[in-house]
């Protein structure tokens, strides 16, 4: 079995799976097949993979006889790629099995599986530490069984209870064993409480100790509310018995939740289902109809949940989706509340720059990883000794800087008032004010996302508190600042400690306008060469601006736009500014340039002998090519590609992240762009 | 025509209307039919109304011929109701057109249409004054023209730009002409520029001063994002045209925003279109079947949400699905939160009791009329001298109270130190802190919606200072206030001023074990007289519970629930508590005696001499029949019907508020659970 991941947003991935029977695109839905009875054939539906259940046809004589004879496959009639689970489910609900690890594993072997399953203890939720324990032990010693009997083409489940430490270690170790795919156990009864708060908790204990390079099956997730949410924490692979559970009890599922049949009084979605019926046609049908019927309509739109969310990766909002999603229950939106504490995690994977523009949806927005990573990204650029913080404007904010800015307070950080203008224009920084970035620098406003984001005029109490708290920290780092007036009002911001001029009253500090400082508000501008080394400042690590642009620097511009394309020494072009999301697109020279000037191994993918000459050619690398790389590289960076000896041989765009780099063994890491340097 | 409310929900309504073709449903989607080509036979999909263009008709010699003779159902092939507009778009678009009003009015009589249009002025945002005030002018002296000309079957369209006090004041000049239906134009470019905030306020303005009894057509609203928030706000009617022009435009529409072929890789819905084929076979046919399988998607998914928002006027869950929707963009949000300026108008409708559970989405949910009402409504029960007030549990509170309570802190709002815990148990009102209701008053924990709503375990700001504010408010009509720990803990309250004992230091305050305090906490308990006194003041106002539960009061309750059921004062029942929201349900007795102790028109709908006989037989009350009413009743309470005399006849359950039952001439206004009293 293979993986590759071929989108990534958040710790969310699109991805393909290949098995001896096909292949799967990730994220996807198994739906689950009874052996004994198909209500649906969920191919016609577009499922690429079922999920059945071993144990049930094991124990089944006539069904055991069947399909140790023709194979699973054809039992259940379904040519793709079929995963059997063990009879974990039973051993939790009934308490015992009759039928061995081993045995079990043999049986999923002879009858063709193409993911098999080890007998796992699924531990409940909330037990006590000592039975987790005894039984995650259990757990992990079938899985080694497993591995030993068959060896390949198998699962291997995280257990561990609400024990945060034991689902880390549980993952840490069957990790490092090599199944083919990591299913997360027993979170069952967290959904079913809606305890989805608790349900993050236990997964990103799983998943940040998993490999990346392997899929993660969230086990018996099966309600489409769920999906988005758990894709965004790094799981690819549900199953569904709750299409058709669910319509056995008249009930149908919606991403938003789920309607009693009884209650309805209008269908709810736009699938066939709910197009060719009323409530009441269906109402009125034989149980069995109608329970086919609704089982279509569960699935329909499950699947349409998936190909939704896999069209956010691929846009680059699925966060947005999560955040739409988890507004559906307030313990939903706890848990996407709760996803603040993983905000780290989370960066990590986060693609530097996407295809869609960044939405704020409400305080929760405020713990998204591109907002933590612009205020660490910010330090890079260097200091001034002065700082004018202006107020939101349409964006990027420097070409709708206005004449009526207003009034400034005036703060003194260190040392006397000021109020020689002069001395401030002279080592000015200034930053605009604005939900959800906090601060932004003038010269990196166009760089994504602080160009491409939206939030609404009217701010909340913790966006309020989180810009304030962001502007204070920033301020600090100044001689003097003077503050606009609205941005003092739109962030509660008159607490901060504001010095008077000398003749005014103490308690009252002045307000001035403009023109009291000789300042021009439409005279504020960037120079360009300012502009391009803050970016690669921001873009590469503090200093590289200054060496990526140094010698005869030539800055071409778009004739159509007025923005800056291009930069040269002399007749060599260094990097290209990319017009979309203003980040630089290094050239050969400029690859030179930041390999000479960052310290191994910082922006860096380390290929091996093998590679060298493809790289060299231009061909992209393959992850299992890679011996070493700068780790905190995101997918969508610019990155060089040296050889062993940190010779540049090639620079290109990272697919992956520097985790995944490491741990993947298939699929691309880098798109190169040139070799031959 | 005649017009209906069936269902309640925020300022939204289902509803039917009646016309000489047919009956159409409410909110309803009116698919733009272009007289002289359809591109899908919008019946088929459900579309119950079409609107088309008269002007189109009247300017093209061949179709206004045709259209004379055959009639425009004929022409359009729609056989259900049609609507038609007058040219005022040509007018907007291209400044000027060749018809008058009374020929355009003329036309569509002559050619059959079921709601005509005049010929108004549409006059776009944020023009000057002097010219919104001139064109408006002209559009109501068109208005009243077209009701010389025709008469009746005619819309007369709100406009006023975005000047909310021309909006309102035509509203209310055109509101009282008696048109049959009311747009709301030229809010298009609004809209096309996601100022969706300032069509909030058009809306709101223009709603506000229009009769309830009519139905409201938010003029070019075609995109679904916004059906729902248009609904919540009063709007009945929307046509699209957008089905067709975001088609031929290769963009999908969706109630969560659009997305564009081009740059589809899976297709986002769960319709017939999105499952049968894939964004490449759309990409790859000829245009004219591709824009009409876009167009027919467009048109199936509007329609499901207008299904959608049926299913939530109907459940009582409106809101959050308008609180879902205005998440998919920052600008709709903004328009949410500009909804809190109108919580007052919207607390007006709301229904007092509602199927669904509520759910508290963000901050923008703590300005929904629930809320407003239930605090202004705890004044109603009589106050106490001393207050305990206890942090949240599972809810019913009072059924959940932990022994863990915890500690208190004490707080004395008037007088000395009271450390006597006799004293502060004898006058004793204990109150449970929680969002978004603030305080909740122990007595009524089980009344709609305090028991029966969810809010997110991790607080947001604006929940925080508004609970801390509400509790503060609340706090000061009482002599003591002992706070728990985990309230003052939670809604940072350790600012509000707390009196130390006098033995300790004066700037620590001591924090008391309930031991200390002698409390035991599982022993707080209500008094079920007490607890069905505090509902009824709670409901029909203060004293109420005294006025009706006198006399030998017997309370039977639920052998299964123990909750209670039935009171009565010896074998005589006064009232019911309804089980599914706590509330009460008169019986004949509580009728008269709610009727003795409330003053007129307190609780009172006042029916003419001919309804009394049919209200003292038990038959509902039709809105025609009411000659007066308490304006302050919302929908789904319990009132007494009286006559001119206020005699008491009869009593039931409102099925509208008191502004609609005193606006419509048709449909019931009550629904009379007995009469003959």
């Amino acid at each position: 079995m293979n993986f590759e991941i071929k989108n990534k947003d958040a710790m969310g991935r699109t991805g393909i799976i290949k098995t001896p029977h096909g292949t799967i695109k990730t994220p996807a839905l198994m739906p689950v097949i009874h052996p004994g009875k198909q209500t649906l054939d969920v191919k016609k539906f577009g499922a690429e993979v079922v999920i059945t259940n071993a144990y049930i046809m094991y124990k089944n004589e006539d069904l055991r006889a069947k399909v140790l004879d023709e194979g699973v496959h054809k039992l259940i009639d379904f040519p793709g790629p079929v995963v059997t689970d063990s009879g974990s489910f039973q051993l939790s609900e009934y308490g015992d099995v009759d039928v061995t690890n081993k045995e079990i594993i043999e049986f999923q072997e002879l009858i063709g599986t193409d993911i098999g399953t080890s007998l796992d203890i699924p531990t409940p939720p909330f037990v006590k530490r000592d039975r987790a324990e005894k039984e995650l032990e259990i757990t992990i010693k079938r899985a080694k069984e497993a591995l030993e009997v068959r060896g390949e083409m198998l699962n291997s489940v995280v257990q561990g209870s609400t024990f945060h430490d034991l689902r880390s270690s549980c993952a840490q170790t069957i990790g490092e064993m090599g199944f083919d795919c990591y299913p997360i156990g027993a979170v069952v009864p967290l959904m079913e409480s809606y305890r989805y708060s608790e349900l993050v908790d236990v997964v990103m204990a799983s998943v940040k100790n998993l490999p990346d390079s392997k899929p993660r099956h969230l086990m018996g997730a099966g309600h489409p509310m769920v999906f988005a949410l758990a894709v965004a924490m790094g799981c690819d692979l549900f199953d569904s018995a709750a299409y058709i559970l669910y319509a056995q009890d008249d009930r149908l599922m919606m991403p938003t939740g789920t309607f009693k049949l009884q209650n309805l009084i209008e269908m709810p979605c736009s699938c066939r289902v709910c197009t060719s019926y009323s409530p009441d046609d269906l109402r009125s049908m034989k149980k069995d109809m109608r329970m086919k019927l609704l089982a279509e309509h569960n699935l329909i739109i499950s699947l349409a949940e998936i190909r939704k969310i896999k069209q956010a990766i691929n846009d680059g909002n699925l966060m947005e989706l999560v955040e739409q999603r988890c507004r559906v229950h307030p313990y939903l939106l706890d848990a996407l509340r709760n996803l603040k504490n993983y905000t780290a995690e989370i960066d990590r994977y986060d693609p530097s720059s996407k295809k869609a523009a960044f939405f704020y949806s409400g305080p929760e927005s405020l713990a998204r990883a591109e907002i933590k990573r612009h205020l660490s990204r910010i330090e890079r650029i260097p200091g001034k000794k002065n700082l004018l913080l202006l107020p939101r404007s349409r964006k990027p904010y420097s070409k709708h800087i206005k004449d009526d800015l207003g009034k400034f307070y005036i703060k003194h950080v260190k040392g006397e008032q000021v109020v020689d203008t002069e001395d401030l224009m002279n080592d000015l920084q200034v930053s605009f004010v604005d939900v959800p970035f906090a601060v932004i620098p003038m010269e990196i406003d166009e760089v994504y996302p602080l160009a491409q984001n939206e939030s609404p005029m009217i701010t909340d109490e913790d966006a309020r508190i989180f810009v304030r708290q962001e502007v204070e920290k920033y301020i600090n780092q100044f001689d003097n600042a003077i503050i606009n007036a609205k941005v003092l009002d739109r962030f509660n911001m008159y607490t901060i400690e504001l010095e008077p001029i000398p003749d005014e009253n103490e308690n009252a500090p002045k307000i001035y306008s403009l023109d009291e400082f000789e300042f021009e508000p439409f005279k504020i501008k960037v120079e360009d060469r300012t502009r391009i080394s803050s970016i690669a400042d921001y873009q590469f690590g503090a200093g590289s601006g200054e060496a990526l642009f140094k010698g005869n620097i030539k800055i071409v511009k778009s004739r159509k736009t007025g923005k800056i394309r291009h930069v040269y020494d002399g007749e060599t072009l260094i990097a290209t500014l990319r017009a979309t999301d203003s980040v630089f697109v290094l050239d050969r020279e400029g690859a030179r340039r930041l390999h000479s000037h960052a310290k191994y191994p910082k922006n860096r993918v380390v290929v091996n002998e093998d590679a060298e000459p493809f790289a060299k050619e231009g061909k992209s690398i393959f992850a299992k090519f890679v011996i070493d790389c700068d780790i905190n590289i995101r997918s969508n960076e610019e990155v060089l590609i040296v050889n062993e000896k940190d010779e540049l041989i090639a620079f290109g765009k990272s697919i992956l992240c520097g985790h995944e780099i490491m741990d993947f063994k298939t699929g691309q890491a880098v798109k190169t762009r040139k070799g031959g340097i």
